[in-house]
């Protein structure tokens, strides 16, 4: 779908305006590339995929010189845009089927092959599961994994601080400019060393609390296995070990006291089929073996080109009246519509554009 | 193999006599019913047997006096020796292939009948495993089973005290004169109300070290499964879970931090298969549906009588020049020597009685 060949200037630059418009997110640039056959014929046939979707306002485009501006300053910054496309972009990410078409990195890029591990957990560690984090990170560093992580309090800065050394990587729910604890911009500087620090949101924005989970697709997505160390029920740390159980990749978790409640989500996790993790070798036994084999696209199939369909005023009115606010998959409303799926997906398409349509994952759509 | 069926005295004190015999165990105790037809008949075949084998001194057979003194002082202490044989007989022990011929109990025989889970753990535990034994005795006593445990320091009090007043077992490495730890006599009192306290070990018996681990396959062998709270590697608790293994029972564990010695063997546990349990609803969630279920017998086969069988003096002497100090399969001495599968069998027992034997787990043998 994408060539694995490095952008143009200009090409990364109608990429930036693309991926920054209202309404288009990582997977709906898959679909508009598909559609229109590159990012410049996509930001020319926005406006009116977006009208015809009943946008109820003129969709936004984000201009070139916005664009060019965000690259200049982030340059300053010593920050690089890496193109989906391109063969420095970590290839497990690129499997994954809402991967940012842009990354910014800043650091060491080697850091971000493989192998990579995510460590994660509680911002209320106990100090056992902040030393035991240090511990792992820094045998998962030593036998040549980067350590993934959120840069978060507690167990998530013990695992970067374990392996600034053998090289860690960061990622941001943020802008670059805009390091997320304040307190933690010191170790943001000294991951910058041997590792790096990503992030796929703009330069300047400021990250709300809606980014985190968000952002914790990317940590899982970056790595072969997730690790969990100390993690209470409904914590960030399970949504992040939800993505990679979603994106197929492997799940570990450190036990705890049943009392203990900062251990009640990596113990039902275990319970759930986590492999049990006490020792770096319980990761390295499960993670091994898989670093050599090709790396497996589970999220849903990539969709073919749909260019050419045309849907009638009718058609359209028809897939919007099946659509509520419940998400249902792309299938039912291909069969119940009696479309074909390429008109059904530029139906799709439009909502999203205008605003009006949500994805979800395993290819369920709702209305918003 | 052995009727269902209640003994008379007389049986009983044959019975008694047999199974205090010298090198007369449970395994053997077995065997030689099914050699000579009956306990009486066994203990006059008993000496020729021991002759034959090689016994370098006359094989010592427990006297009727001493058998009749036994069953006197255990009466007065309240104790009953139920034989394997008879209704009230624990009916999962009976299914192991070296359940004691007569189980001496004393307080409220109901308490052994099912549901039963054993509790086991650290003897010095920490306050919080401690917390989490008497949590989960007190919600599995609510739901109707009786608590087995070792009467030990630690997790097995915790568990019995939880469990006293809706019915908690403890089975003895000594006989019920020798309470051990002494400072477990007020318990062990408090226990005979609702529960039990059963012994394998004749009246009069202090506990020796290696009394222990042996015990633990009844703890296992009474119960449909173990739960291990807190358990150091090497642990009698690990040697407990070790036999519900062979025995066929579940296996659960209760997760702790990697930091903790003494849940490194539970952790291990888990790894191994082990049921990880946070609530009673995860004990509860297996065992529910086995309690219906026919108890299955997963120990070796009972052998078929063997009676008539009569080795020559060139056979036995091929057969032990077959065997060693290394344990070996019955099977492989049967192929190897070309003897009939009942004289092998014979002179297994004859070299038992003779104390030059050793049986194992899985029908290995070995000279002592």
């Amino acid at each position: 779908m994408l060539d694995t060949a490095r952008l143009t200037d200009e090409q990364r630059l109608d990429w930036l305006c693309l991926i920054r418009s209202d309404h288009v997110g990582p997977r709906t640039f898959r679909v508009l590339i598909n559609h229109c056959g590159g990012a410049r014929a996509a930001l020319a046939a926005l406006p009116d995929l977006a009208r015809r979707g009943g946008a109820r306002r003129p969709a936004r485009i984000h201009s070139r010189q916005e664009a060019e501006r965000e690259i200049a300053a982030a340059k300053r910054f010593g920050v690089t845009l890496l193109a989906l496309s391109e063969p420095d972009y970590p290839h497990r990410l690129r499997m994954i089927d809402d991967a940012p078409p842009l990354l910014a990195v800043r650091g060491n890029m080697a850091a971000l092959a493989p192998p990579t591990v995510a460590i994660v957990g509680a911002r209320n560690a106990s100090a056992a599961g902040m030393r035991f984090a240090e511990r792992l990170a820094r045998q998962l560093g030593g036998e040549g994994f980067a350590v993934v992580s959120g840069l978060a309090r507690g167990i998530d800065a013990a695992a970067h601080r374990a392996s600034l050394a053998t090289g860690t990587v960061a990622v941001l729910a943020g802008g670059h400019d805009h390091i997320y604890p304040r307190e933690h911009i010191e170790l943001a500087d000294a991951i910058l060393a041997q590792g790096a620090l990503v992030s796929e949101m703009p330069f300047g924005h400021e990250p709300r609390a809606r980014d985190f989970p968000r952002r914790n697709r990317l940590i899982s997505g970056l790595c072969a296995g997730v690790v969990v160390v100390e993690a209470a029920k409904r914590s960030g740390s399970l949504i992040t070990a939800r993505f990679a159980l979603e994106q197929g990749r492997e799940v570990f978790a450190v036990p705890g006291s049943p009392l203990d409640p900062r251990a009640e989500g990596a113990n039902d996790l275990i319970k759930q089929g986590a492999t049990l993790v006490t020792d770096a070798a319980d990761v390295l036994a499960v993670l091994r073996p898989i670093l050599g084999a090709a790396v497996e696209l589970r999220a849903e199939e990539p969709e073919p080109p749909a260019s050419g369909a045309e849907p009638g005023a009718g058609e359209r009115a028809r897939i919007v009246a099946l659509l509520g606010p419940t998400p249902m998959p792309v299938d039912d409303l291909v069969r119940l519509s009696g479309s074909s799926p390429a008109v059904v997906r530029v139906v799709l398409l439009e909502l999203e554009l205008a605003g009006r349509l949500e994805r979800h994952g395993g290819a369920l759509v709702s209305l918003v």
